[in-house]
């Protein structure tokens, strides 16, 4: 296994040459419906990932090819599996999808078998759920726990809150019960309070995330409601879990109701398959529909070891997302999924994205010279089409695209208006967009002219369930795993975040009214710090 | 009144050969604490835009007041308020600022003076509100409303959304009387059946708000929520306000309890100031702090007559705005609220700002040859911090960023932990970031390294009220304008969002299983429409 810059890769020469006359890809003259059948792949669950709509040609897509397997990306995601230290810059392994499923080789650490922890783990929170949901555990004789909120920031929160709003609507209409699920975040007093005073805390269980169990914002937020449940007359005891490290302070602490564990083998970001987003879902809708969720995930991590990347959905949309990134060189992509139900899976995306690949050293620490992952940004459409998509039709430069689709909504609660249903309008829209953004209009105004141009990719399926948000949530993650592979980054840590952490630090324990830096505390001073 | 295209101005010559260096902007030696209180300016509402952290000193400042002298920024903001056509596509007056309002001549159009329409119609709906709250207008003897849920989508929703969520913890804090508000905007069912179901029917007001009255995804969530009003076996009359233009199929129909009416001269993304945002924020807070919200608009909208930019920070903003887009050329601009309440403010100005001046042509529909509005993102911090910054610190690319801030929290409900109140990390975090995007930190260790240099501005003031919400509001509305005015844009059409509707009604309408277009039909048949 060979870790070497992106551009020393013999394909990279290659796509930069091809990469000019792709700018101003003629859909017009390329797009018709046998490519849309052709240009398809199927990514797991029932999904399908169609890049008919994408600016490549077979020519592009074999210099792909070649470059995957020039960068090793299905053999690097072997040795991730069998859990070689990929994260090389925190010396750990990496084994999100081995909380899905084994994939590869057992992985042993320190004479641990890490997937039967996991696995243990999975079972231990899923009991825990069940009893909850039962009415077996209760906070009170009186009392059953009616609401759960989580305490977390970060990937302690954006993927859980994007999945529990994804399968809100699913668990209403699969007639599941539903225990009502909040999420504090942010260190802003505002939100816990809000939330707090919102919520009935005398049947509410606070679900306290921290893997380190040393996040200040999340510490501060445990306080803040252990305090409001104290003055409430409560037992913060029978009223808070915790899911951290073993070897983080809030490990085996009897002031918990109870501990789930992860490890660091487990991103934050990486983590919504772990007990950070199993506990808060077991408890929302069933740890049925959690384990669910991960079969489907685990279908989308299998569906990624196949080498041919024209078979391969996940390798292949990072492939043809860094021959947009490196090539056509453009630096954002836009992620639209046309269901109400993903509305906060564009904010956990852009997480998962540009905290993983928004790096310019490689894993070794040296500078690269070539651009890595993009800005990354999106609204669930039809909302986005009212707002920003003008300047993706109209701008003058061009936002690849990403688009999300079902055939059905969730709950099939629907109205018929001017001969068509809701979700056919919906979907109706999203045929229109691809095809405008792709063709665009001539037209003498100017004004009224589109270009077209626009490239975009388009995942769908029947319905967004668990299994098939599961697989999408996946898909995304092996998406980046195989972009980091290819631009020969770690994707797995993030130093980024930790200069800011140690000036918070000196500017809240400063002495003397100075931190030894003028400009912070010129800052602090106008912010009354 | 001349309108000349951004590159034919004199002074861009002169910012383009300046521009290089500044790329690489050496904060370390140019950032003090004397340049954080000279870079500072009075934006309105008691809040200050600070841009002591933004690659410029006075000689660019210098050229970018020349520029706007050059594109009469201020000559035609005078134009608009007194009423002329500046939104020539649509061959429209501007008049969203009037709401606030009056700083220009009297606007007549037809013989009717519109300010005095504008505040007739406030005075309506405020009467309106004001008999709802007070429980003197009820949906039955038995009943009060309890809750008002908004159906409309872009303009109609976003900014109202936004809104609501900055006021609600204000007016919690403030003891106002608030009534739930809820928002249902898209044409996915999943969206209205979610809300319908979560809302006491019998106790909710709906407020319909399309301009044009022929919005799709609005008159489909209109006849949803008419069948569920229907099924609950109430009268639908009972339980429906519209907002819309008098000249469109809404107006002045019996079947809505009341209707409150705008005109062509609001456009729908600054329509938050109108009755699209101020019936339901009247509603759901009081019309007195509506109006509170509209006197902080009306004195940013003021700030921003002064014409010399370094007096005016709408103007500088835009201008320095500008700066970035065109001379240092980053395609993109971060937004990073430091307030929970204004989680959703991010989601409006990026439509705000992408619809606006998201445009290839200049107003009179000849292609520009330099760039236009760039990209923008957002979500509030320290949120943020533990997700797409790492690419903002350590990514290949610099991302301009606008922060935001306030003393103090809007309830006061805090908890302090190692000595600092949630409020002070708030803030404490904001000066961290602030310094550490500007000055970086040298390291060995290339990975935990940070180059600086990353730009950001500042806007803070003492807390997130009514007022200072109305002027951040119109600050951006009003920079916006003035980079519309640099570009030599129509900031006030929206074309761009034509052709999707188009195909969309065609595919919608199809015979015979085709709409004559081959790739919009092979689409729809993935889709299954």
């Amino acid at each position: 296994m060979q870790f070497n810059d992106f551009d020393k890769a013999g394909a990279f020469g290659r796509l930069k040459a091809l990469a000019g006359s792709y700018r101003k890809f003629d859909f017009n003259a390329a797009l018709n419906p046998e490519r849309v059948k052709k240009y398809s792949v199927p990514l797991a669950a029932g999904l399908v990932y169609n890049y008919a709509a994408k600016a490549v040609d077979d020519k592009v897509l074999a210099e792909l090819k070649t470059l995957a397997e020039q960068q090793e990306a299905i053999v690097k995601y072997k040795a991730l599996l069998d859990g070689e230290v990929i994260n090389t810059g925190e010396k750990r392994k990496v084994l999100h999808q081995l909380l899905r499923g084994q994939l590869g080789k057992a992985v042993v650490h320190e004479g641990k078998d890490i997937g039967e922890f996991y696995r243990n783990e999975l079972e231990r929170f899923s009991a825990f759920a069940d009893k909850v949901r039962a009415g077996e555990l209760r906070p009170s004789a009186a009392k059953a726990y009616t609401a759960v909120a989580q305490i977390g920031i970060g990937g302690s929160d954006l993927g859980p809150r994007a999945m529990a709003l994804a399968l809100e609507n699913w668990a209403a209409a699969a007639g599941k019960k539903r225990l009502r699920a909040e999420f504090i975040s942010n260190v802003d007093p505002d939100d816990a309070s809000k939330v707090a005073s919102a919520l009935p805390l005398d049947e509410t269980l606070f679900v306290l995330v921290s893997k380190s169990g040393t996040t200040q914002e999340t510490l501060a937020n445990e306080l803040f409601i252990k305090d409001k449940l104290r003055k409430a007359g409560l037992d913060p005891a029978k009223h808070m879990v915790a899911v951290t490290s073993e070897t983080s302070p809030l490990a085996h602490n009897q002031s918990y109701l109870d501990s789930f564990y992860i490890d660091d083998f487990i991103g934050g970001r990486y983590s919504s398959t772990s007990g950070v987003g199993g506990v808060i879902l077991s408890l929302a809708f069933g740890s049925e529909v959690f384990k669910e969720f991960l079969q489907g995930a685990h279908e989308a991590d299998k569906a990624a070891l196949e080498s041919d990347p024209l078979k391969n959905a996940a390798l292949l949309d990072a492939l043809i997302g860094v021959w947009e990134r490196n090539f056509l060189e453009y630096p954002y992509t836009a992620v639209l999924p046309y269901s109400q139900g993903l509305s906060r899976f564009p904010a956990h995306l852009q997480q998962l994205d540009m905290e993983s690949n928004g790096k310019r050293v490689n894993r070794d620490g040296a500078a690269v010279s070539y651009s890595t992952g993009p800005v990354v940004f999106g609204e669930p459409g039809t909302n986005g089409q009212h707002s920003f998509y003008q300047l993706l039709h109209q701008g003058t430069d061009i936002v690849p695209l990403q688009f999300v689709g079902f055939l059905e909504s969730q709950k099939g609660d629907d109205v018929e208006v001017d001969g068509s249903s809701s979700q056919t309008k919906l979907k109706g829209n999203l045929a229109a967009q691809i095809t405008a953004f792709a063709k665009g209009k001539q037209d003498s105004n100017g004004n009224k002219e589109f270009l077209g141009g626009r490239p975009s990719s388009l995942i769908y399926g029947k319905a967004l369930t668990p299994a098939t948000l599961g697989a999408l949530l996946a898909h995304f993650e092996n998406k980046i795993m195989f972009q980091g592979f290819i631009w020969n980054l770690n994707s797995f840590d993030q130093e980024g975040v930790q200069l800011g952490k140690v000036l918070a630090k000196k500017i809240l324990s400063k002495t003397g009214g100075s931190t030894g830096d003028p400009v912070l505390d010129a800052y602090g001073s106008l912010l009354g710090v």
